[in-house]
This record gives structure tokens, sequence and C-alpha cells, in this order.
């Protein structure tokens, strides 16, 4: 008798957000519903920050009506989501009301499972979130961000897991962003947590794929008795992206494990994506293949090319290597803080000033807000000096209670200035839209009635090699430029010959 | 205290043969060869069949010159190649004495590991090659090709590892050049073949990363006791590659297993291939990704383009599918051989005849010489109906004998043969030469004083946007390399602006 090992499907949300830049439409989503609702998956991830994010800034997409869409699309399956404790979907603390209304209002929509973890892995930041997921009677997973640091212990993650078992999670998930899970470790805190809060204890395996040792992490975290893994479909997989579904169903033949997963279902999945995924050729992440650096440099892919952006802005795009050698003493300096968002964004961009304008002379607000613990506390103590910097540049004091404790019912004043935009509907999720992301609402709000706006290229150009742009990206994705002045080509199109000027968009 | 565990690098052989055809220069190789001669590794797979005929063919080079260059620049290391038994390097099977002959000279010229394998697992064709190795004084891999079927089971491939230490084999390999091999059986063959044979028997693994899986075979086929790996560095890894060293390095950490390469070493490596790979992008492999179909066809990537390449010439595209389908029944009839060159070429185009003709109402000479035995003994009968049918078709009776014993001696004709081409230079490497590929040594002896010629995109040219023609490729007019990443342009076609984003096919 084989144990069952379930599987989350990560196509629709970490799967294009990784690879695709969360840039992938409903109308591309909904053709895989029927297949991944009768694949046998334990749950389907497909809401989250940047998919919300992503909706209303470049898709003219409500996102509750997406969570609707699929909930109506799969009758059968575990709706997912990943949030972000006491940030919701957006990037500040919200008072704790708005925190019960936006898992409320998800739930009543059709969401099902609710990841919910904290950037710095402080659980006071997730206690709410959990509470109100219980209340509701939906799935609640408490999470621990992964991440290495002579702090990081496999002893410190289990307590870390124990604390959020005790706050009423359903399961515990272990979320390695970054693909930094080694086999032995990964191994080490499923059996720890196992030991620890129980064997009846659900874990829950999130890898990426970007350092390609995972999928053997995923196969060891099997073994210590992971209950779920977390794939995403072959099509939209690898990279920075995840572990291959299918493949992990063929892995686990004849060993001990097994998933339910139907593969003939799979392959229809895989051939919907395959695809569709050439429309969005033009977000294409950078990058492919393996990159083995980050254990070193910690730092995930995404956040490697903002501040290679952030440098080329500043005319300074050579200096990557000295800001890749200062996010450790960054993060060092901040506590020791795992690199997912927004800490990632907040380490990064001040790296960058670091270099830029020497050790701490400039500060962000918001990394003054992370040494000042206003984003809650850290594995490790912050460097007092640059916390007295931080506390001069945004004159306010460092904290230690529960960053939301400081702040005051925010509800009322957040639906009358929603409700004052034009567009607005008036209803709780539009709200919610507007408290998480108050500046694209408005704008989103004025366009919604055009309908969505698919930002891929049409299906019919998605084959062939021309393509209508992408939201105004006219720029290339790698920023090589690849030809300042006009250039003549032969190119052949079918069997005619054409000569082709080809000069910067 | 870890167990250490020795890896072999594949990039300057199966790497670049699996990703770039076969078609990487010698010139672009070498600047690679310090780092791996001091990086730590067993051995560097640097020699083959497929090389060896890329270099006469495609690339003006010697093939011995080639092999003499690695010995002077990686003094330290192991150079390893890739044998097909009775076949050296050729397709067909040599008189034993030819083959006594191409192994002194490979020793002589600095081989030092020969992996020898046979298409169908019959130790007969092995047995011959691995004693000439063993005479030398060199290092002798006899080796099994790892299939699935029926009749593949984990103690048949035990039976042969002992049938190949019987026969001197210094180590045993599992040659999996398809990704079929599953972690489990990969665990289990391991673990047989290190209690029949002795724990001291050296085990060496080859897997392909096609289907995804196959890293988690490797930590399974080392926790069960293999002594040594075979991957690729990553900028030349993945897809119908292999797995990434750099990977395997960081996967072992904190097990009770550990490499001795060095990681600033691997990572110069890597570097460098990845600087000249897009030299030879129009030679890149279609495959990307991963693809666990093979599971169930059995077809490796290779082969799979062979065939539709065949059917596109009989202007049959769309049967692809049929093909698919047919052959797991011509292999079946065929009495289940591996699929590896030769046999999957065999196999690949007698499924393509049986979909375009009806089954087996034309054969290829080759595949009626397989079903009537003159490439050797397969593991189960095959179909009397068919081996008729092969018989009357090459009119030619069905053997069960060794099939070099029907040879005749055969090297004074081969070597008066070559003596007469314009350009040989009367050594014995000429000679093997010529009996190996006599289609196109002719050719090579003639342009061989010329020098090499790459058939990659000038190094200057690699960086930039278009690309300088491989070998008939269509050529952009520039002569500029191929983009990586797509990059959008603005294309004025007569009088018409079109936008256009260009990508990697």
């Amino acid at each position: 008798m084989s144990r069952l090992v379930e599987v989350t499907e990560l196509a629709p949300r970490d799967g294009h957000q990784s690879l695709l830049a969360t840039r992938m439409a409903t109308e591309d989503l909904v053709g895989a519903c029927e297949d991944i609702d009768q694949a046998g998956y334990w749950s389907v991830e497909c809401w989250g920050g940047a998919t919300y994010d992503s909706c209303i800034r470049f898709l003219n997409e409500d996102p509750w009506e997406r969570l609707r869409t699929f909930r109506k699309l799969m009758p059968n399956s575990r709706l997912q989501m990943l949030l972000r404790g006491q940030n919701l979907l957006g990037y500040r603390h919200y008072e704790d009301t708005v925190v019960d209304r936006f898992v409320d209002k998800s739930a009543e929509n059709g969401m099902d499972v609710f990841r919910v973890f904290d950037a710095l892995n402080d659980v006071r930041n997730i206690q709410r979130a959990l509470a109100a997921v219980r209340r509701t009677g939906k799935h609640a997973e408490g999470t621990i961000c992964y991440t290495t640091s002579p702090l990081h212990t496999v002893e410190k993650f289990v307590e870390m897991a124990q604390r959020l078992k005790e706050l009423g999670s359903d399961s515990i998930c272990i979320k390695d962003m970054a693909a930094l899970l080694r086999p032995q470790p990964a191994y080490e805190i499923v059996k720890g947590i196992k030991e620890k809060c129980g064997k009846d204890t659900l874990v829950h395996v999130h890898v990426h794929s970007t350092t390609g040792v995972t999928m053997v992490s995923l196969m060891k975290a099997i073994e210590a008795g992971a209950d779920i893994v977390d794939t995403s479909i072959s099509s939209l997989s690898l990279g920075p992206g995840h572990n291959p579904t299918e493949a992990l169903v063929e892995m686990l033949q004849d060993t001990g494990y097994t998933t339910r997963l139907n593969k003939d279902r799979l392959l229809k999945i895989k051939d919907h994506f395959a695809k569709v995924r050439p429309r969005y050729a033009a977000f294409e992440s950078k990058i492919i293949g393996v990159e083995t650096e980050i254990f070193d440099s910690q730092i995930p892919g995404g956040m490697i090319s903002n501040m290679e952006s952030q440098l080329k802005q500043q005319g300074a795009g050579a200096r990557m290597k000295e800001v890749l050698a200062e996010v450790p003493r960054v993060r060092l300096a901040a506590g020791y803080p795992p690199l997912v968002t927004p800490s990632s964004q907040i380490v990064g961009t001040q790296a960058v000033f670091n270099v830029l304008m020497g050790p701490y002379k400039a500060l962000t607000g918001e990394f003054a807000d992370l040494m000042l613990g206003y984003y809650g506390e850290t594995i490790a103590p912050r460097d007092p000096a640059v916390i007295e910097a931080a506390a001069k540049h945004v004159k306010k004091e460092p904290i230690t209670c529960r960053p939301a404790d400081l702040l005051k019912p925010e509800w009322d004043e957040l639906r009358a200035q929603a409700l004052a935009l034009t567009g607005c509907n008036g209803t709780d999720e539009d709200v919610l839209t507007y408290a998480m992301f108050p500046q694209v609402a408005p704008k989103f709000f004025g366009t919604r009635a055009d309908g969505p706006k698919n930002v891929g290229k049409a299906i019919a150009d998605a084959a062939g090699a021309a393509a209508k742009p992408a939201d105004g990206q006219a720029k290339p994705a790698d920023g090589k430029g690849p030809i300042t002045s006009p250039v003549t080509y032969a190119i052949k199109i079918g069997d005619v010959s054409h000569r082709v000027i080809v000069q910067p968009a």
C-alpha cells in the first residue's frame, strides 16, 4: 500500500506569476479549468497579491469576478490563495477588521484554502488572518517562509510551526520562494514538524525550481511525511517557476508514495498552457535554466531584475556585482529577514542605495520602517546604528509591539473614499480593492466597464513571429539593445522573400 | 563523515551533443579545459561516435587531433569516451582486430576511460572491446542500456551487470539515454549490483534530464551506493541534456554524501559555456522543458525529430501520432531493444514505413538485419512472421551467433582503401576514420588541410541580435547572431509598419 501524496496545482497563480509576470488573462485560464477540476488535485492555487494587482493594473479585470469564475468552473476543487497576513494583498499593515472583512468576502466568493504568511515570519502578523479564516470554516494554512542564515535552524522552523499550529492552522506550509530548500533540510524540517506538532499535522511544501535541486527536496519532504506538495503543469514550469506536475507523478511510481492525479487530464492541461503561453512571450522571465548562485547570494531571481532596472535608471548598470555583495550585509543589518514580497524589494532597494550613495547615507521609508519594527520582529537583532539612522530619517521611534496594534479602525474611511470614486460599485469587494491598491483602483473603477483587456498576443499570431505589443512594453525583455539604427534583413515567409527594414520601436 | 560521490562532466561530449547537435568546435571547448581539469571531476567525457562524426562531417577537424588537444590541456583528468562495442563509433559490426586497433590507438592518443555499450545489451558485442581496453591498462566500463519493457526487470539488469563484471569491467555504467530511469528502479538496480557484484564494484550512473525526474534518480542511486554520477555544467544542461553539475553539488550538501568539486571552478566553466553556447543557437534542440510522455512512448527526443523529418519528406507530417503509436509495436516485434543509436533509428524508421505503407510491407535493410539477429540477441524473442518477411527481403538466414563471428579479417583491405584516398596520411588513425565513416572520410581527407571550420557564429556577433548561418540554415542579412530572448522591433515591409516580437523558435 502506497501512501497518498496530495498535490496543489500552481499554474493559475504562481506558475504564470513566476514565468510570465502574472500577465495571464482569465480568458486564457478558463480553458484548463475543467481538466484541472477533474485531475485529482488537493487544491488549485489561483489567487494572490500579484494576480489581484495584475488584474486591475494591466488586464482591466475585476479580480473578484475572476475568483467567481474559477468557483463556477471548478466546482469540485479547493480553490487556494496566498495571503500576506496582516498585509492582505497589499503592501502595508491593515487594521484587524479590514483583515476580517477581506477573509469573509474571499470565502464568500469561493475561496477554500488560505495560505497565510508573513515576510518576516512574525506570527503576530499571521494570527488575525488565521483566526478570520477559521471563523469562516475554511482551511487556514499557517506558513513558514524558508530562508537561510546562521539563525535559521531546523529547530527554529519547527518552533514556528508549533506556534502556527497553536494558532489554529489546519495545515502548515513550508514556502520556499527562492528555491533555497535543499533536500536534507526539507527532510529534517518536515520530520521535525511531524514529531513536534503530531504526525496528523498536515504539512504542505511549496518550492520553486530555480536552483535545480528542489525536485529532490520534494522527494525528501515526502519521505519525511509531507502530505501535500506544490507543482505546476510542465508547460508552465521550471526556471524561476516550479517543478513539473507530471514529473512528480512519474517520480513517485513504484515508490511507497503515489498521487491520485489523472495523467490524461494532466496532458490536456499541459497542452492548454503550451498553447496559450506563447501569447505572453513578451513577459517571459529572463531566467531560464538553473541558477545555483542563489544559494550564496540568497537573492531570488525577481529581486535581481528589480535591482538591475533600478541601477540602470541611475545609469549604474555596471555596479550590479557590488549590489549583489551588498545584499547579504543589508540583510544582516536588518536581522536576517527572509527575502519575499515585500522584504525582498525593501532590502534590494536599500542595497542599491547603499552602493550608489554610501552605506545608509540614504534610506527608503520602507527600509526605515523595517529597521524600526513597523513590519514586525525579525529572527535576529537589527543593527543599532542603522536603527538610529532610521529613527532620524522617518522621525519615528522603534516599536516592539505587533505593528497592527497601532492602527485605528479604518474601514469606514476606506469605504467613504472608495465610494467617492467614479465607477466604484459600492460593494465591500470594491472597497477592499481600493484599500489594498489605492493608487490603481481609481483608474480601474473608471475603465472596468470596458471589460477585460488581454495583454497577450492574439492566438493566431502566437504561433508565428509577429506580435501585437504587450502593454506598451516596447523594450526588449532582456535589456540587450538589439539594434540602435535601421538594419535591413532578408526574411522568408513561406516561399516569399521580403526585404525588411528593422529599427528601434 | 560523508561518503565521496565522484562526478563525470559531460559538457564536452554528451552535453553539446544533446543540446547543440554535437556542433561545438574544439576552439570553443579548449577555453574550459583548465577549469575542468582543476575542478575535481572523476572524469571528463569528451569523445564518442557523434563528436567524431561531427568533427569530420561538419567541422573539418581531425577527431584524433581533438583528443590529443584534450589530453594536453587536461593533464590531471581522466578522459572518457563512449564506445559502441563491436560497432566502435560506426554503424556496423567490425571484425575483432579492428576493434583492438581502435582501442589501442585511442588509448595511445590519451583516452583513459572507455564506456562500452551495445544497443541491444548483447554482452557478446561488448566483450571484445572490454578485453582490448583491459589489455591497454586503461579503465574498462561495461555498460547497461536502461530501458523499460515487461522483460526489463531489476533482476535482468543486475544479471547483466554480473556478466559485465565477469568480463573484466572495472566499473559498471547504467546508461539512461532517454531519461526513463525513475528514482525507485535507480535505487534498486544500484543496490542489486552492489549486492550481487560486490560492494566494491564501481557503479557509474548516466541519466538525461528530459523527463524531469532523474535528478531524484541520481539521489536515489547515490543512496543505494552509486560511486560516480554524470552531470553537465548548468549552462549546457537540462531539456534533452543532463542534470546540472552545480545543482548536484548543492543537492548533496548536509546529506551523508559529498562531491569534491570546486564551486569557483564550476562557476567559471558555467560562464565559459554560457558565453559560447549562443554561437550555436541555430543548432539548439527544439525540445525544451520537460517531456514525461516519453515514459509511455519510450521514444527519446532525438528519435522523434528524426521521424518527424522523415514524415515531412514524405509529405506525411500530420501522421506523427500514428507513428508514435506504432513504435511500441515495432519494438515488441523486434524483441524489445533499448532505443539508442543505432536501434532507435532502425526502429523509428521502420515505424514510419509501417504507417506509410502498411505493417512490414516495406522493410529497411537495417531493420531486416535486426530481426535476423545481425545486430545481436534481444531480451525477448522476435516476431516469427516479421523474421520471415525480413529473411525474404534481404535473402539472408536468421543467425544466433555473435554477429562479428561471421566477419573475416578486414584491416588490410580497409587500410588499402584508406591509403588510396587523397589526403589520407597513412596513419592507423586515418584508416580507422575511413573504416568507421567510409562515406564521409574521403571528403574530409581532401579538405583537412584547410583547417577547422567553426559552424557557430563569430563570438563578437553571438552577443548581438541577428545571425550568421550555420550550415545551411536561413541567414539574416547582416550576419549578426540570433537573439536569445524576446525583442520587439518596428519592422517596415513595403510601406507598412509592423510591431514584431522576435524570439527563439
